[in-house]
């Protein structure tokens, strides 16, 4: 498949929604962003990020879209437009695939109102995903920024943990699965392969009065470190307080993980952490179109991360599979 | 080198700079674009794009910002920020290149005044390069599209042709360069190795009142057929009218080449073409920061290009090597 070919068949495939004022086809997209454009970039690259025996095309598709969506819903902004950059190892991957790819992102863009506004596709060695996403603040609401928490401020996060690790621990171990009820199983295994972002748990944070957030993409534990280095606190994390997604204590079990620490260092949730005055959390947790809950604080001290057991010691966690050596 | 202190690394080296209200560090980027974002993006991969022997990672970091700023150069749009995703293979790129590489695109960015305000960097199975670029429209100009050309327009090409062509020839055939004087060569190695992209041209040619205009990546010939296909009329190139590079004639030669075909089929001048109303050429010219030299025109007919030579006669130009299979 040339090139051109394959342009004009993503062309075809590509939506334009509001927001959007031009799209693929030209030098460059026109956003409406209304002054202020909240832009954010990943790459997922095969063999670091993922591997084509346990991915499918269309959930690589969705998860490239889904983790550039994370970074603008942890700004509590509304998402616009994506820019998809795609290398394909000639002969690799099928025009079928590639369908699936954009089906998969599609998808997605389609429920967040969201338009593949361009992008560039060429030969590589390996199929690597480069998406830019571009969204605006919400209406009214300054973007959340990492470094706006305070001491005192609680740490709530979205949803559940784990679900991303016990899932991909299923997904290279299938012999843990009679752990869990099939639909259990099924939860997991999408969890890792088909994150759904928290775009609406985002703008909704951000309206509460949010003063720092940021996705957890690499785990509840380093990500709450970074938000409490960038805001000069030091963030106390309670081990025994995390949200376990369900299932996530049996399959930890059966292969012999701590479920906690699993959670607080399992990457890819792509859940929100948020530092929020105390006074405002209830009021959050009413606005929230998902579980809400606290996990710990931001309080004076040397910046950093600081996890206690249920028993208020201090535990020292592993670091997660997050950083690659380049 | 780890991740993280490779993002620490470029973090501590990009500087930022106005409109952007918040560059690298935080989940996404904040950048002031006055309504509507100007947003494009390109992938330059290694063995596809550039080969590490011919290419220094400082010249590859000024490269692949400037494809990129060519592009909103071919909006009329004024740049702002890039957003730079970089695939290293692991032993492959050391710290004193990955230096050289932002350093590249630092010097090009302070030009512009670009901030590269984000991104991501990950291990990868060759070095590959994704950058975003993100502008925003200049003052009171709207961007000029791909499409809005009409028949009756003069077509218009910034600077001069064949330089990139003949660049990439004396790289690869070493024994040409005494076809030319030494800083003759130099010229065109480095018109290929770091073309500058035509910002400034591009914005002044948007308030001339350019009805259509687009950069140079893979040819007049094949880019002049993209404007007329998307303007829906038919382009006329006259060959001899191409304005050639100094040098390009005598690399040409002494290759075997055709200078006017190698003018016309050659990729990566990223000098700009443009669809001018007959009345605002002269004015477009006198307000352009670089030579504007017409070469054609547009006119009614099915869509598509079609080359003259000197008497007039129609011309089968061979495709470039813009086009890889995927």
């Amino acid at each position: 498949m040339s090139e051109l070919a394959l342009i004009e068949r993503i062309g075809a495939r590509a939506r334009r929604r509001p927001g959007t004022e031009l799209g693929i086809g030209d030098d460059a997209a026109l956003l409406s962003v209304g002054g202020t454009a909240v832009v954010t970039q990943d790459l997922l690259v095969e063999g670091v990020h993922f591997r084509r025996a346990t991915t499918s095309t269309r959930d690589l598709g969705h998860k490239a879209l889904a983790v550039n969506l994370s970074d603008l819903a942890a700004m509590g902004a509304e998402p616009v437009a994506a820019l998809v950059g795609l290398c394909l190892p000639p002969g690799g991957v099928s025009e079928a695939e590639v369908d699936e790819l954009y089906a998969g992102m599609e998808a997605l863009a389609e429920r967040h109102g969201v338009t593949v506004a361009g992008g560039d596709v060429t030969a590589g060695p390996a199929l690597v995903l480069a998406i830019a996403a571009v969204g605006r603040p919400s209406a009214g609401v300054a973007p959340v920024l990492r470094a706006g928490g305070r001491s005192g401020d609680v740490l709530c996060v979205t949803g559940a943990l784990g679900a991303s690790a016990a899932g991909l621990l299923l997904l290279e171990r299938p012999e843990l699965a009679g752990a869990v009820p099939g639909p259990v199983a099924d939860r997991l295994r999408a969890a890792h392969l088909r994150p759904e972002p928290r775009v609406e748990a985002g703008r909704a944070l951000a309206r509460a009065g949010a003063r720092a957030m940021l996705d957890i993409s690499d785990g509840v534990a380093l990500d709450g470190a970074r938000l409490a280095r960038a805001s000069g606190a030091r963030a106390v994390l309670e081990l025994a307080r995390l949200p376990l997604a369900e299932g996530v204590a049996e399959v930890a079990s059966a292969a012999g993980r701590d479920a906690l620490r699993l959670a607080a260092a399992g990457g890819e949730d792509y859940e929100l952490l948020a530092a929020i005055a105390p006074a405002a959390v209830e009021p959050a947790r009413r606005g929230a179109p998902c579980p809400l809950t606290p996990v710990g604080r931001l309080e004076q001290g040397p910046p950093g991360l600081v996890a206690l057991d249920a028993a208020g010691a201090a535990v020292e966690l592993e670091a997660g599979g997050w950083e690659h050596d380049v």
